[in-house]
């Protein structure tokens, strides 16, 4: 059902989600681009004339930005969102509960000291989540400066209860619901226990737009860890669904239930998946009465990505593991696939002066079979003016038949008796076992539970990066505590226990958007500095991964 | 000279600096400390009706403050420099030039997005001045939100031109001045090399009063290490001089020249020494054509810090070292003093509400002459909760007489070639030794330039702990390029005297602020953390600290 036209009773309300500020921020060819779409994003919302702009979370891409994000956004926000063109819509609702954890909790454009002229709504992603002490988030530092109303944040571990933004323009009422990320397994815990439920306006309960923004996974990546779309109240009219990358925007209808699910997608590629190679594209929601209509705007500003699979085994005739110069071949078969790709890419490019010059290109080779990987560093020499990626360009895989051992030469030591079978477990597999293992252990459990707590919710969730430099951190300054507290050997064996909850843990929480060789890589990283620190810490050698 | 009363000629201006938001944030007694006092700064500004705030620099500990601090920060600024007071004086300069840097390069109360009732201008300082590459710092942050005037900031490092901003309040015309942290000795060859100029208002040169705000070292650390107040020029009325912790607010004419110098001081303690004993004032500056009056305000929310000298030498009657029990004595003595210390502070506190409860109390104790020092553990256990700081109560020295060789066991390995007279040299004359050195190795003083630059720049002025860790970082993210790049073993030797350069830089930096002791604690845990890198990187054997 869609408005026919535009009128004083209509919303119009620009949505994007996953903008990832900050995502290769010191890259030298792509580090401005998550600053250049922000712009391009917040430049739509100011010509088209929204009433306001709803973000799905991940509006960072680092928990802790740096100061260079920070102030570029300020500034973006500044920019296009503060003028004299007024807010045609109300709050109905009371602002103190919608906005209850913020030192000043009203909408921005209401706040007589600031000139707002598009209120940017944004609930928090599994990027930019609430963490330490005073469990603020890169959002609250917007919102303490008036720019950005940040809103659907939960305390509670246990219990959800999500009380709309009511707005009302006109004859139009939208009861905006939003939910910041929730790790998936405790999400999907608390909706099959009934311990989430949405509140609802008492007052003509069925002339209300029921509008939810939710960041969580959408896509199964295991029995528990997503949220199942059934699991949303019926009478919700349309959901906008962050977290997933791939821009599926157009509202689609669930099937058992009659809700729509929106799904805009990141406006930067963070990932070299086929998902992310879809055309992204920001939805301009108009909503009149109980009517909407989604208007997808293409974004001009990103660079393209361009992916292709080859499998070597399927070219007999071309390529034969016995000759001695199949490698040759095999690499010249690729650049001319990596020509053709770059053509593509080229001509998609013309016409279109905002799109970045260099694309990215991903050739994925599965070479199964017998054939070697040539040498991807020589190869992307060739390519280091001309991609925006060269150091990627190829990613060597098997998927056909059964894979060498060393493909997951993941030794998790303690966690796993090393039967030559964990050898081919899945790394997930083992992290359960692990899990399995430590719930017999009461000691463990209680460890896990008081010791860590905070410590790790704030290592999860993150780059893979960030995430080692937290770890060092974070261990560092617990050693210097432990060395002045002079503890027992019994208690440092407590704190080898933790640092593979550590890894495991983030593993967990990170199965979700990490690839598993990019997992590995970091559990390796993170097993090779802890266990060299000087002092008496970090995994025994029982437990100490194989050389890299 | 002193204006009669306020009218509407009258500037207001609020003075103050050095407000250190964040320090110790994450102390359990003190974490707060920074947060309330500056609130209380501010409440004094809102209830004086000031025109504007005016602010030395370090209004930030950590160059890149946490979340939470800047969250406070913003907050405080946002509840107290917004609102409807008209603000009653006009910009005459070219906010263009006075402003450039700035993505809004225009005062924050002209701003028609922002109602801003109290105007803040300030400069920074060495604890927040600008790093990285885009050469940003945390009041940029502020001042991109709209709630600071960032001004001050010279580009070059050769050559400053500082280019006041003309304020006018009805008759009064003052140039205000502002000149950002620069590395004492750089800004000291500057002024000696004629390359400091401040320009003057072509029309009615005399009619301004000429007001300059420094942060920089005022006392001599060094020879060239300071600014000597008579390189200011004359033709200024004030100085409002950052850095120095001291509370000397009264303006206090310099001998030379007829400026007068007023400082301001620290509004909290961090270091316990003497001058952080003073108490600590802000100032409300009246201007009134030439004519000026600097009124004290004592802050109440500053925690209280009692300072006092035991020398043990000083007393035969009560010591003597060859006293099998001289120890337990010592400990008695010290421990009657520290009652006595908080007797008074007590005594203090009583009648003020603000007043936080626990006092700061240091006891310096001059063990010369044969003594031992007692267990610092033991004895801060007794004043846990009594103090604000039970860790350091007792800071054990010797001043008279010869020191014993432990004192200043700090091996620079490479950097001097070990005579024994180098136990008895001080770490600064060991920094001198080096660069006189290294000036004559053009390949090293070429490595220092061009590969150091920047990152040094990073490290330097900082709090150790923080140093600590952004050397880590560096190094790491370092050692995985390097590791890529495959270099050979020549160019590995250049790392480490790169890490030597960072250690004796970071030194040379922070001699004027850092104590002795703290900074020997400081290299020595980075270059055990540096060696310990399973990488082939960090300080050679022959260069390694002794254990600690």
């Amino acid at each position: 059902p869609s408005p026919a036209q535009d009128d004083e009773d209509t919303f119009k309300i620009l949505v994007a989600t996953d903008i990832h500020l900050g995502y290769l921020e010191k890259d030298p060819v792509r580090g401005n681009d998550t600053f250049v779409t922000f712009n391009e994003i917040l430049d739509h919302a100011q010509k088209n004339e929204v009433d306001f702009v709803l973000l799905g979370g991940d509006l960072f891409h680092e928990n802790k930005p740096s100061r260079k994000t920070v102030h570029s956004c300020l500034e973006s926000l500044r920019k296009y969102c503060m003028g004299d063109r007024p807010v045609q819509f109300e709050i109905l609702s009371d602002q103190a509960v919608n906005f209850h954890y913020s030192k000043f909790p009203w909408v921005n454009y209401q706040d007589e000291n600031l000139n707002i002229s598009i209120p940017v709504f944004s609930i928090h992603g599994n990027h930019d989540d609430p963490t330490g002490a005073d469990a603020l988030c890169a959002l609250d530092i917007l919102s303490c400066a008036g720019l950005v109303n940040h809103f659907g944040r939960s305390t509670s571990v246990e219990k959800i209860a999500i009380s709309p933004i009511l707005l009302r323009k006109g004859r139009t009422k939208i009861a905006l619901y939003g939910l910041g990320s929730i790790p998936d397994e405790r999400l999907y815990r608390m909706f099959v226990n009934k311990q989430v439920t949405m509140l609802r306006p008492k007052e003509d309960e069925d002339s209300w737009f029921n509008l939810f923004v939710i960041h969580q996974n959408r896509s199964k990546h295991g029995a528990t860890n997503y949220i199942p779309e059934q699991f949303l109240d019926d009478f919700i009219d349309l959901v906008v669904w962050g977290h997933e990358h791939e821009c599926k925007i157009t509202p689609f209808q669930n099937e058992q239930q009659r809700f729509y699910i929106s799904q805009p997608g990141s406006s930067v590629v963070t990932s070299l998946s086929p998902g992310e190679a879809v055309k992204k594209h920001i939805g301009l929601l108009h909503v009149k009465g109980k009517k909407m209509k989604m208007e997808k705007i293409a974004l001009e500003t990103v660079r393209t990505f361009h992916i292709e699979d080859v499998v070597l085994a399927d070219h007999p005739d071309l390529f034969n593991p016995d000759n001695p110069n199949v490698t040759q071949a095999i690499q010249a078969f690729c650049m001319e696939k990596v020509e053709l790709m770059l053509d593509n890419a080229e001509r998609e490019r013309l016409g279109n002066p905002h799109q970045p010059e260099k694309p990215i290109i991903r050739l994925r080779v599965d070479y199964a079979g017998g054939f070697e990987p040539f040498s991807i560093y020589r190869f992307s020499q060739k390519y280091m003016h001309r991609v925006a990626n060269p150091k990627d360009i190829i990613h060597f895989f098997r998927h056909r038949g059964q894979k060498e051992k060393k493909d997951i030469d993941l030794n998790f030591g303690k966690l796993v008796s090393r039967p030559t079978e964990a050898m081919t477990l899945r790394v997930e597999d083992l992290v359960k076992q692990y899990f399995q293992t430590a719930e017999k252990k009461v000691q463990l459990s209680l460890l896990t539970e008081r010791g860590m707590g905070e410590a790790v919710q704030e290592f999860v969730d993150k780059e893979e990066k960030d995430a080692i430099e937290e770890l060092v951190k974070f261990q560092l300054e617990k050693t210097q505590r432990f060395l002045k507290e002079r503890r027992t050997e019994a208690e440092e064996e407590k704190i080898d226990e933790e640092v593979i909850f550590c890894c495991t843990h983030m593993h967990r929480k990170r199965s979700n958007t990490c690839r598993n060789d990019i997992f590995t890589t970091v559990v390796r990283k993170m097993v090779d500095i802890i266990s060299s620190y000087p002092f008496h810490i970090g995994l025994g050698k029982s437990t100490r991964m194989g050389q890299a």
